[in-house]
């Protein structure tokens, strides 16, 4: 390799230009136009959400869920410790404290078995994080929850187009489960818009909120539809809608989504076939993904046995051009967490969040490089 | 005229599409790359604004200010009733109370003189809104804010390029007079990314929070700097930053600014000249633009004596195929805020919110046009 792999890389395959130059000569870039409500039909159709609403980010569509569920001071919401600070800024910044869960041992998700422990009577609602796009066990999740009538918001940033079997042996969308879900469309997601997100209402009593809230609080959306005579504002909200630009953006690549996805499960078994025997020798971990899941490719990671060996295969690994990353540092040892709330022992996040590698993982990444990515952990566990 | 006049249109001019296709091809189209960090040196050299962020909408701009304020539960905000609602919303999200202030008589504007009769113990901020791109008169509102230790925001939604001239002579540009700034770039204004803001910090004292609560509560930006050595979760923030597509094409219409200021200036003397005899004779109101302001163009409007001559003007035009637009709704009279609050007498809010009138204004609005609308003004007030 002459040159560095990058981490990631965005995937431009279709039309993205083109439908960009097309919402600005039409003149409507603004939001909620003719790519925005295309962006809706589109996922509403495909994964059967009951209503999608685009954003200008995850965590916009977070914090619509966040005002949705009506999370005030005193409430308390349960969630992963190893996510993106969004996940519970979003809760905060409606007043709620985040109680932090531990991830399973064998898998960076919320430990489904470890939640009602952490049920109180001040509980609102639990923010389950599909990380890597592999699913929690959301029939556990979702029993917790009706039994103690809590919400469930699903953080589904990296989960488009992956799948939960449960009980019913029904193969259910990520996103489509919890009351509420939100998708990110960053760079680095699989399907992308620059920045962007998308919130999906899968409990009707949302619906209309949902749009008074995406559009700053007024009932717009009902007046051109005809439902009211005139709008004004009636409720809380932000500008939570992206342009038109965007919208025409991410519809182009929607319009590749099967393509992008083939591609990303080649890179992904070509890194798991050539990387398994390392696994089975018990050098490293690879994922594991759970039989209720399915797998998305939205990236490759690998699980070392400390944090010393992980800084060390990282470093071995920027030495050969391979920009490799870690992902989150546990958000309950966090300086902004302590500074108001006590230390808790979750050893699984912090397990992740000491020993996971992202490998580069992109579209257009190219066998050779993904060998080479290969021979060089290899190399680094023959030392 | 064959076909409607329309009430905006969005200006494309230069290089956008060029500037978004080399955002896309060089692989960058998250936030905070080359053509955001373009923009906001842009602003700061321009403006000698202290320091600038790109936003995804003003209403976000509005909410990092309220953020950066630390509004909480049982803080009052006085705001002009006469504006839009993210004005107001982004400082309720953060818990505040609305105390909403009158307009001028002669101007939409807050007035400055019933501003003191409002502030209570409990008022932390004052934000104003320069209606039209026309200043609140700055020294007046900074002297009660500085006496009573509040501070000021200056919604400029509409204010790109424009100026106050207060008691030293010194010419300012609108958003750096207060402690925090709020600009919209949305497809109504005169320079637009389709969606957009922009937060001016004039006060230093916020700079360093203000990085941190737009990358989303962590401290990235220092990190990138070399300022800290890792980056985490250190405080509140949400996702403010836009996609670089979005900064792509706010730079190419920067690029044309002046051209653009020029054009619209153009069309709103043309408006003027006009009308002027209209409001000469006493039969409507043109714009008064105070001796302390400069005039941006943003939009021309004409105020009418009545809700039902303002109602049977706006039909008038409609028939005649041009769409002119009321424009805010008083907010004390929402029925928003009239569920927790009484009502209040605030004549002359309630009198633009009835009598104003927004004529078609965008850069491509041609002569003929122009001098068309004012023909069918002048016919109507002849019935």
């Amino acid at each position: 390799m002459d040159k560095e792999i990058r981490f990631n890389r965005p995937v431009i395959l279709g039309n993205e230009i083109e439908y960009i130059k097309e919402s600005i000569l039409e003149g409507q870039i603004s939001g909620n136009g003719k790519f925005t409500k295309k962006c809706h039909s589109y996922f509403e159709d495909k994964y059967g959400f009951k209503k999608c609403l685009l954003t200008t980010s995850c965590t916009d569509a977070l914090e619509m869920a966040a005002i949705l569920c009506e999370i005030k001071p005193g409430d308390e919401v349960i969630a992963p410790s190893y996510t993106f600070v969004s996940t519970v800024n979003a809760f905060i910044l409606r007043g709620a404290k985040i109680v932090f869960c531990d991830s399973r041992s064998d898998h960076p998700c919320i430990d489904e078995g470890k939640i009602k422990e952490l049920i109180t009577t001040k509980t609102k609602a639990i923010v389950v994080v599909h990380y890597a796009g592999v699913a929690c066990d959301m029939d556990e999740v979702m029993d917790i929850a009706n039994e103690n009538k809590l919400f469930v918001i699903e953080d589904a940033a990296q989960a488009i187009d992956s799948y939960y079997t449960g009980r019913d042996g029904i193969k259910k969308p990520l996103g489509s489960i919890g009351q509420l879900a939100a998708f990110s469309f960053h760079e680095t997601k699989n399907i992308i818009s620059g920045e962007g997100g998308m919130l999906v209402v899968n409990d009707e009593r949302f619906e209309k909120r949902a749009e008074i809230i995406w559009e700053k609080g007024t009932n717009r959306s009902a007046f051109f539809k005809g439902e009211v005579d005139k709008y004004g504002w009636v409720d809380i909200g932000s500008s939570f809608l992206p342009s038109e630009i965007i919208a025409a953006f991410l519809y182009a690549q929607l319009e590749n989504l099967e393509q992008i996805q083939n591609k990303r499960k080649v890179i992904w078994n070509r890194y798991y076939e050539g990387l398994k025997s390392l696994d089975e020798q018990g050098k490293l971990r690879l994922a594991n993904i759970p039989e209720f899941s399915s797998n998305n490719a939205h990236m490759f990671y690998v699980v070392c046995k400390s944090f010393k060996e992980r800084d060390s295969l990282l470093s071995f690994l920027k030495k050969n051009q391979i920009s490799a990353v870690f992902h989150y540092l546990s958000l309950h040892k966090s300086a902004y967490h302590l500074a108001g709330n006590p230390l808790v022992d979750l050893p699984y996040s912090d397990h992740h969040s000491e020993c996971l590698i992202r490998l580069p993982f992109y579209y257009e990444l190219r066998e050779n490089e993904i060998d080479f990515i290969i021979s060089k952990i290899e190399e680094f566990y023959e030392c």
